[in-house]
C-alpha cells in the first residue's frame, strides 16, 4: 500500500450552506478497537443537509457518513479486521454488546456516537469490529455504497411500518421471516419524500406492501419513484387517489422520509384509523399534532434513526432483488472538490443520489 | 316485567361544569337491530369529564357510556338477545363484519358511534348482536360493569405497550398467547395517572410487565395505585427512581391515560430510546413535541380508542386473577340524582370509581 500521508483534502462546514473542500490532517487510531480506513467513496447523504442547512448545531468540522474504502491502520484490539480489507462503514458506531446493541437496536448503541468525517481522503473508524462490515466483491462499489446507511433506512421505514400495520392480534412473525421473505405482502402504503432515501422506501416498501404509492413536493422526482415501482403523484392527486382505492378510508401505512413537521401531518392526514406511520427522517424541530387525530384514527407510530446492522441481511435482499435498478442508482460520481456544487444542487433537489469519488 | 314508563330520570349537560337529572322520554327501538336496556348501574367514567370539563362540542344529550342492564325491548332483526337478558354494552357500538370489525379494531367500526345516553334509567343500544356481551352471572354486576369499558381501556394500554415493545425483531406472539398467560413478562413500565383507568392499567401491566411504576398529580391517588401492585411516586421522584433501576437508559414502556399534552411529554421523557409509549387518554387538543426527542429516541407510539370486544377476553382474565382487589374498586355506588355533585367531585379527582345505581 502506498504511504499515509501527513494531510488529506476534505469537506468541512463553515456554516449554513457553506461547505468548503480543505487540506487537513489525516486521522490516526486513536483507541486500540480504531481502524483509519483509506476512502474509495463517499456518499452524499439527504441527513446532511440538516447540517447544511444549519438545523444542527456546530461548524468546523468533516462532513459525510457514508463510506466505502480500505482500512490502512488497525488498533491492536481490532480482531475482525485488517489492514487491507475493503469494509463499508455504516453510519453508526456500535459496539455489539450493550442493552441496545443486544437486542439489534445498534442505532442506541450506549458507546454510539453519529458518524461524520467520511467525506475526505481518509477516515477514522472507531469500534470497527462490531461496526464494519467486510464489502461484498459481487457488487459494484457504489452500489454496495447504499449499504452504509439510505437501503437499510429505507428498508426500516417499510419494516417498521409493516410491522406496525400487523398488530400481534393475529399475525405472528419476525425480522427472520422478512428475511426470508415469507411475510406475506400485505395493504396500501405510501412513501412521503422520493429522494435517494425515499426510493429505497419505495423499493423496499414493494417487498412488504401489495402496492406502493409515492409523492414528493419536487415533481421531477416522481419520475425516478414510478421507476422503482410505485404509483407516484403529487399530494393533492395521490390523497383522491388512496381515498378511492381504500374505499375512503386512508392508505394502511405511511413511510416518512422527510424529517419536517408537514410530512409527519400528511402522513397522519393520509393514513387510514389503526394504520401505521413509520417516520425515518432526522426531526430536529417541533412536530405539533392535532390531538382528536392520534386518538380518533388510533395511530401508531415508529420514528427514529435506523440501526443499519439490524437491517442489514434483509435490505441486501433488496437490494439484491433489484441490482440492475440499483446499478443506475448513483446519479453522480464526482471529484471531492466539486463537493461544495453539489451540496448546493442537492439541497435544491435538483440532483439524485452523488458519490465523492477517491479510488483514482 | 314491570311495563316501561314514558319518561324517566336522566342527566343531561347543558355546558360546561353543568350537568342536572331531568326528565326525557324513554328511549325505543329505531332499528331493528337496537334493544332497549333497563339500566341497573351506570358508571361515571374519567372519558365524561371531557364533555364536563367543555373540551367536546355539543350540549343537551344524556351522560354515560358504561351500562349493564336487563334488555326490555329488541328490534325484530336481534337474534343472539331477547327481552329479559342481563347484559353489558361496551362503550362503542361494532357492527362485527366491516373491514375494522373483521381485524378486531371494533373501536373503529364503520358504523361506530361513541355512546352516550347510559346515565338514564332506560338506554338504547344500537346494533345490540355484535356489541353486546351477556353478563357473567359470577361476578358482581358493579364488578362486572367495569368490563363495559375501564378494564379493556386499561388492558389495551398495556397490551399495547407490551407488543410495541416486542418488536419482530426476535419475538413471535400474538393477542391469544396473552389470553393463554405464555406472553413472558418484560421490562419496566410506568402507568401516567391513577383514576379509575390508571388503576385497571397497572393491574393489567402487571401481567406482561416485571416491574410496574405509577404517578399522578393528585398525591391522593398513589396509595390506590400501591394497593393495585404498582410502586407510586410522584413524578419527580419516580423519574429518579426509574434512572436507578434502569440504569439510567429510562422506562422500557410508558402508558398514558390522561390524555393531555403534558402527560405525552412525560411519557417521552420518561421512556427509554426504542420504548414504547401506549396512550389511550382521549386527546381533544394540540400535542406539540420536540422532534429531537422522536427521532434519538426512536420513539414509537399507539393512540387512541380501545377496542372492547377484542380485548375483552384478555381483560377478564386480569378482572378475575384480581378478584378481589376489584370487589372494592367502586368506592361510590350512588342514587342518579346525586350525578350533580358527585361529577364535581370526581374532577376534582377527590372521589374514584363511582356507579350510579338505578337497580332499586
Amino acid at each position: 500500500m502506498a504511504p499515509v500521508p501527513k494531510t488529506m483534502r476534505a469537506v468541512v462546514i463553515d456554516g449554513p450552506f457553506d461547505v468548503k473542500v480543505k487540506q487537513v490532517p489525516v486521522p490516526k487510531c486513536e483507541k486500540d478497537t480504531d481502524v483509519v480506513i483509506k476512502v474509495h467513496l463517499a456518499g452524499l447523504c439527504g441527513s446532511d443537509l440538516h447540517a447544511y442547512r444549519g438545523h444542527e448545531d456546530g461548524s468546523g468540522y468533516v462532513m459525510g457518513h457514508e463510506v466505502i474504502g480500505t482500512i490502512v491502520e488497525a488498533g491492536s484490539a481490532v480482531a475482525n479486521f485488517t489492514p487491507g480489507d475493503i469494509v463499508m462503514a455504516p453510519f453508526s458506531v456500535s459496539c455489539g454488546s450493550c442493552f441496545y446493541c443486544d437486542q439489534g437496536y445498534t442505532s442506541r448503541c450506549e458507546q454510539n456516537k453519529c458518524l461524520t468525517g467520511g467525506q475526505a481522503e481518509y477516515f477514522r473508524m472507531p469500534l470497527a469490529d462490531a461496526t464494519l462490515f467486510n464489502f461484498p466483491p459481487e457488487l459494484p462499489e457504489e452500489v454496495a455504497l447504499l449499504m452504509t446507511d439510505i437501503l437499510p433506512t429505507g428498508y426500516s421505514a417499510a419494516m417498521n411500518a409493516r410491522r406496525l400495520l400487523d398488530d400481534p392480534l393475529v399475525d405472528a412473525w419476525t425480522l427472520k421471516d422478512a428475511e426470508a421473505g415469507t411475510v406475506p405482502k400485505k395493504g396500501v402504503a405510501v412513501v412521503i419524500g422520493c429522494g435517494p432515501v425515499g426510493l429505497c422506501a419505495i423499493s423496499s416498501a414493494r417487498s412488504l406492501f401489495e402496492t406502493v404509492y409515492a409523492t414528493d413536493l419536487h415533481e421531477s422526482r416522481l419520475a425516478l419513484a414510478e421507476k422503482h415501482g410505485a404509483v407516484a403523484l403529487p399530494l393533492a392527486q395521490l390523497r383522491e387517489e388512496i381515498l378511492k382505492v381504500t374505499n375512503g378510508r386512508g392508505a394502511d401505512a405511511v413511510l416518512e422520509v422527510v424529517g419536517h413537521e408537514s410530512a409527519v401531518l400528511d402522513a397522519l392526514s393520509l393514513v387510514r384509523p389503526y394504520g401505521a406511520v413509520s417516520s425515518v427522517g432526522v426531526h430536529t424541530r417541533n412536530v405539533t399534532i392535532d390531538g382528536n387525530i392520534l386518538y380518533d384514527k388510533n395511530v401508531r407510530m415508529q420514528f427514529g434513526r435506523c440501526s443499519v446492522r439490524t437491517f442489514f441481511p434483509a435490505a441486501l435482499n433488496v437490494l439484491k432483488d433489484n441490482l440492475e435498478l440499483f446499478k443506475s442508482f448513483v446519479e453522480n460520481k464526482v471529484d471531492l472538490d466539486e463537493a461544495p456544487e453539489y451540496y448546493k444542487l442537492f439541497e435544491q433537489g435538483k440532483v439524485a443520489k452523488t458519490v465523492f469519488d477517491m479510488s483514482k
